[in-house]
């Protein structure tokens, strides 16, 4: 099993949604639907990721990996959360090198959680 | 395996540390260390939960269930965050009904990730 993009899909970033137009989360996932899923990323939707002030939030999680949760995500940054979802893929424990990051990785963390089993229990 | 309790150790909660002080996670951590855990939980001490600002953070994870994140954790909620904690390790897929939750579990959610596996898989 490879790593696994969620997209929090009913999203409004803490704010109100205009008349005829999206929540923030689904026009993310409108945006990440549109371009081909990296190897080894599902794209999976979700309902709520809980972090509803500091959406729209994507959570990053992979067997034996720190799970990633990022938050104040817009349609416009598409792009940059599948290469950070393709660099996290290509680990096994889901630290990536800091410069290979996109920015907006490195700068809109809003948590992150260890791994649940111990690499020696999880084999 | 039950229910891993990690708390944030190096956690300023954005705050700068007063000389002599410890940081507000290493504050936390004396406080639920001097507590007993509850059945079920294993409390864990993290070098970096990576919610720096919204620290001093806590994060719930168990197998096959829903992992949280709490943030702007004191070491007065020390007792909260234990029943808190105990409450999600009674469940299975760590979705604690909303009345049994600690008030600062309901109001100071920073993120959830959904479980890694689904139950059909991860049986």
């Amino acid at each position: 099993m490879g790593a696994r993009l969620h997209i929090c899909m009913t999203c409004k970033a803490g704010l109100p949604v205009p008349e005829g137009e999206k929540p923030m989360g689904a026009q993310l996932w409108d945006a990440i639907s549109a371009l081909p899923a990296p190897e080894g990323v599902e794209v999976i939707a979700v309902d709520c990721l809980s972090a509803c002030n500091t959406g729209a939030a994507v959570a990053l999680s992979m067997k034996g990996a720190w799970s990633y949760v990022y938050g104040r995500m817009t349609a416009e940054n598409a792009a940059d959360i599948l290469a950070g979802a393709e660099a996290y893929a290509r680990t096994t424990d889901g630290l990536v090198a800091w410069r290979e990051r996109p920015v907006i990785f490195r700068k809109q963390s809003l948590a992150r959680i260890p791994p649940l089993l111990d690499p020696a229990v999880e084999a």
